[in-house]
């Protein structure tokens, strides 16, 4: 099972540190009550992904064993929650290069890439990298109104027509609502084959739902045992002994860290597989607990700064900040075992801060390395915590990313927050919509045209 | 040139914003005379690095022309300051497949590969990816003694014989410390070609030394225009004026953002080609400021917290928090022109909120959602600037880069720390020594093995 191991984060470890009978509190049981009692519930239908898609998994692998067999080129296009739980699966469980593998070495998987931003020079990169007849596009958005996900569509489809003509619809799987919003209508009239999107599963809380499933399947990534993994993370952190569920204490923890002033919380793995695991813990700690308002309506402005990181890398790149700066920041380390073993080769050469590397093993630094920042770090006063997974695969994956779901759920209601709902962005989008020109937003793009007073330009 | 906009750091923008009247205080006027009268002197060659390389720069270009002849694959064995730059330039000015394109697509330039960790599954990665007898080793590390990048140097050097045989030396180049440390002397013994990096520059402040410029120009990265554009900031940089100066006045507003509370700075460019140069910043901003100790001593425990974002990607991940949480933060957009005009196409669909994308352009939207999203968290009173870039090009990366370095010890200089150290990985560092049982370290060995009496694990 994945460890975790918060000794560094009591005073016992660190001076400012947490009292261990601080922790336990009776909001921490309404806060478990409240997720627990509403598991596959409203918004929280993603609790139970891991146990009720026997069906849809069966369709998935179906349909992946068809693109493999059919398509050299897998992109997927869509931002935020369509594009990240992608991203980190594909790197922890795929090759490192996966894309500079011949076919054969990528065991038939097509070459794999995800259009998560509206940038045209990466749109016209990848257009340089694919051949179209040969490329499968999965169109995910959940409202099927994401603006920069659209676009993509709107310029793929027209270039799949010229190219392909009326058979072009089979170039494009849809996933999305299968009730509200643009896309599933698109779907429907042009044919596309389609997966579903539950309603109650929000975009950061999909990875779990065919967004992830379908393109990890074309991966030849083992989804059941992902989803075994996640189910398994369930059964433990529906414990109501905080001692012995993860997700409530690693909540709980944090909470109390940022009530000591810990703005900012660094996710730093050592291994390169796990960074982009950093990147979709990002988005969902950060839109999911930075809240201006809790559910009484009352300003609270909570929420703490996911910071990723990544061992032994950043090492030389942020851990003097760590080590150093402001007593602001949760350092969670996030450790694993390795398939490849790699060997520094024996023979010693003349110099004494070389030679104690020779005959070792690149695990053994890593390993090392990492005891050693922990170390350095809880001397210099610095909370922080571990989590240790065996190795890195399906199975452990599906434990892990189930267990940062719930860890949001539980922090949510300890904030007594809508953890589901993203108003802050609304702002943005509005005004977006008054510079193109929108009807309905007149109002706003005069606003938007007014140049301040005191402007302040260099 | 690069503009700067502060408009929005001010207190007629935002509440709790600046004062414009408290940026002038006589600390700047110390801290700017402190960093110009020690120009190019002790730690701060690098500022001369733009005007001073006529020589090395002809020896880097023909060498890198050479490389181009001979070889398909180039790869950098570096960590932190000896990858960083790199990374930030190639994804700047090369395609953003470029390893996905055929050599001629390339313009002759080789596969480029940054060995950035001392992880095992990336280094076997990598063996799978290239041809031994095609690849050039670019081997950075000033003291020679950087445990992760000796390690893959040793591993490399052994494969490299197996392989070639004598001739395994014409498969290295070695940038190092022309007088100490042990990577200058098997350079030597080894008869590898050589670069220097000179004694007063530091590892981040490095990408304009040959620790950058050799793979840039092996990359087809027109160096010349970058070291002018690097030059013309020196040159604007120098001005007294604070009002001026970009690099002074970037400093001094943070300065006032970080007494304000902002411990944290979110750098967020717009474009996919500028991602990899906030992470260059990151470990520019957090290593160099972030320090416990000032110049007398004194415990100041100061830093602040540089978090890399991504336009518009992360407006569907991080924005949320940035508008509605805490007010902790600055926010610095980075916008550029791009190179490539990707059009919508017109056909209009049946749906409201797809169509008014129709006929537009991605370069529009990505522009717009920066304007909104600037709009929308200055309206929630969040602190945030912009750097403008015309287009993306090493005549104005070299500016945008030399400015961060200049920021970077106007700021150090204003908390009168020293901004060329990091003192915080000694710790680590000596840590790790002791567990791979290096001698002179049994102590701090016999003190990591101590299990604490209080252990909290799950």
């Amino acid at each position: 099972m994945i460890k975790f191991d918060f000794t560094n984060m009591l005073d016992t470890a660190v001076k400012n540190g947490i009292d261990k009978k601080d922790l336990l509190s009776s909001e921490v049981y309404s806060a478990y009550d409240l997720v627990q009692s509403n598991r596959g519930k409203g918004m929280q239908e993603w609790m139970d992904l891991p146990e009720n898609q026997d069906q849809v998994v069966q369709d998935i692998l179906d349909t992946a064993r068809e693109v493999q067999s059919n398509f050299d080129y897998f992109v997927v296009l869509g931002i935020g929650g369509s594009a990240l739980g992608s991203i980190a699966v594909f790197n922890a469980l795929c090759h490192l290069y996966h894309n500079d593998l011949p076919k054969v070495a990528r065991g038939n998987a097509p070459k794999f890439y995800v259009l998560d931003n509206a940038d045209p020079e990466r749109m016209r990169a990848l257009f340089d990298c694919i051949d179209l007849k040969k490329t499968m596009f999965n169109c995910i958005t959940k409202s099927g109104a994401t603006s920069e996900t659209m676009s993509q569509y709107l310029i793929v489809t027209n270039l799949l027509k010229q190219c392909l003509g009326e058979d072009y619809n089979k170039h494009i799987i849809a996933t999305t609502s299968a009730n509200k919003g643009n896309l599933i209508k698109l779907a429907r009239e042009h044919s596309y084959k389609t997966f579903y999107i539950p309603e109650g599963v929000g975009g950061r809380f999909s990875v779990f739902s065919p967004v992830g499933l379908l393109p990890f399947a074309v991966l030849n990534i083992d989804i059941i045992s992902l989803l075994k993994g996640a189910s398994e993370m369930n059964k433990i952190c529906s414990s109501r002994n905080l001692l012995t569920n993860p997700a409530l204490m690693s909540a709980v923890i944090q909470k109390k860290a940022i009530d000591k002033g810990c703005n900012i919380s660094v996710l730093m793995p050592y291994a390169d597989k796990l960074k982009y695991i950093a990147d979709w813990f990002c988005q969902l700690w950060a839109e999911s607990i930075g809240k201006a308002v809790d559910k009484s309506g009352k300003v609270v402005n909570v929420g703490q700064t996911p910071v990723k990181s990544l061992g032994v890398t950043d090492q030389h790149s942020q851990v003097q900040l760590y080590a150093e700066g402001p007593y602001d920041k949760v350092v969670v380390f996030l450790e694993c075992g390795f398939d490849t073993v790699y060997k520094i080769p024996e023979e010693k050469t003349e110099f004494d801060d070389v030679n104690f590397l020779c005959g070792q093993t690149l695990n053994q630094l890593m390993d090392s390395e990492m005891r050693a920042t922990r170390y350095a770090l809880t001397k210099a006063n610095r909370l922080n915590y571990t989590i240790t997974m065996p190795c890195v695969n399906a199975y452990y994956l599906g434990q892990l990313m189930q267990m940062f779901m719930l860890q949001t759920a539980y922090m949510g209601a300890i904030y007594n927050i809508d953890t589901y709902n993203q108003p802050g962005v609304e702002g943005g989008k509005n005004a977006t919509y008054a510079l193109f020109g929108r009807s309905g937003y007149q109002e706003l793009a005069k606003e938007l045209s007014v140049i301040p007073d005191e402007q302040f330009i260099i």
